[in-house]
């Protein structure tokens, strides 16, 4: 992997330390544990409440704890709705970054990047993507959240960016593609998908995301680009492992 | 115009009939006017915060009425949140759909349905589509507001498929396309406008969405198409009117 080995380092210093740094050693480890399993039930509320939809209050309800515990661990509601976002941004990282990263660099790398971005959005259509959603709610709504969200989705395109730029390095994209607007219209694509399949309910969008795909990239792709859309692995072994669909 | 010169035909019974039919001949004008400001302020509410956002409480205090008269006017919150869906559509019919239904059939009628969209969407970016928002904010919550609004997109999105199938016709583009596959990536072209220009505050995605859209119909576009979709005009003199810019 290369210096983009990871989505969130730039994003570190958007979330608070931990709250219970003071208390003793021996209960540090409990803390940890207790902390976890909140994040994951304030990560299913806010996929399907958005991140608006979170309190202290309605956690400490779906957690039977008491309020006061919810707020040691988290703070303020919106420390509570930032940890929220860096934990779906790490199940982001570990779904479908670090997979893909470890296929071959260039197009069967793009091809794994999308794909796998595809699959995870496929995956939540019944309680949808807080990228998706915290776009929406936070557009007009500045502060700390909407600017741990900006930073999240801005990491994810620049990795998409510089996952285009090396398949030009690679002579599977033509040398005069302008890779952020691949980026921009990849994004669309899974936009559509996110609103067909969820709001419109259509049969049959994950179908035509791969369509537009294999049509968009097709377009930019060179001759060797196209043999790699069309399914043929590239050389090193690395390529066959890993398919997003799985 | 054809069949489809309206795009709300279908919806109308998604819409109560105003509450004060038994009041007084004399005082209906008045009545309607009162509305009618009412629904304005809902809508630039309802843009800025969400359909979720309005109550009958806020709009009280923004239009400085009673919530009694406010109340009397739309009977629930429910009723309210679909007036300003249909009246968003309507205003939606009005600056997007009629203008480029004078357009010439085929790719200029498209080419202007689409140019008249973007530019919709980037008067919006101050204050949100509706649509959007709205997608997000209720593809999980069932209920008649997600009814209306589901019929509303449907609505523009068959209005799109029938420009497309026009133009199809008119042999500006080839005949084996997908019209439903086409719509579904012009869409997504506008969701990326929308997420880019007004979460990320990225500046010229309105110039991606250009690009794109004549890399997309140029894909399908047949000779006849090329020269429109390269700004050609077609015989038909209405064909210079009503550019989308403007």
């Amino acid at each position: 992997m290369e210096q983009d080995a990871h989505l969130s380092a730039v994003t570190d210093s958007t979330v608070s330390p931990i709250r219970d740094s003071a208390a003793p050693q021996r209960t540090l480890l409990k803390g940890q544990q207790t902390r976890a399993a909140i994040l994951d039930a304030a990560l299913a509320l806010a996929s399907n409440m958005g991140l608006e939809g979170l309190s202290i209050g309605a956690l400490a309800e779906v957690t039977q704890m008491s309020k006061s515990g919810v707020f040691a661990h988290f703070g303020s509601r919106e420390e509570l709705q930032i940890s929220v976002v860096r934990e779906y941004h790490n199940k982001f990282e570990e779904e479908v970054f670090f997979p893909a990263m470890r296929e071959t660099r260039g197009l069967p790398r793009l091809k794994a990047l999308f794909q796998r971005w595809v699959h995870r959005v496929s995956m939540e259509l019944d309680s949808g993507c807080i990228y998706i959603s915290g776009a929406v709610e936070f557009d007009d709504r500045p502060g700390p959240v909407r600017d741990a969200l900006v930073l999240m989705v801005q990491a994810w395109q620049s990795a998409l960016e510089r996952a285009v730029k090396i398949a030009v390095e690679e002579s599977h994209l033509q040398q005069d593609i302008d890779p952020l607007q691949l980026v921009f219209e990849l994004h669309g694509l899974i936009l559509a998908l996110h609103h067909d399949a969820r709001f419109l309910r259509n049969a049959g969008a994950i179908e035509r995301v791969r369509t537009a795909f294999e049509r968009l990239v097709g377009h930019y792709a060179t001759p060797a680009g196209l043999l790699i859309l069309n399914g043929a692995k590239s050389a090193a072994p690395r390529a066959s492992r890993a398919k997003a669909r799985g």
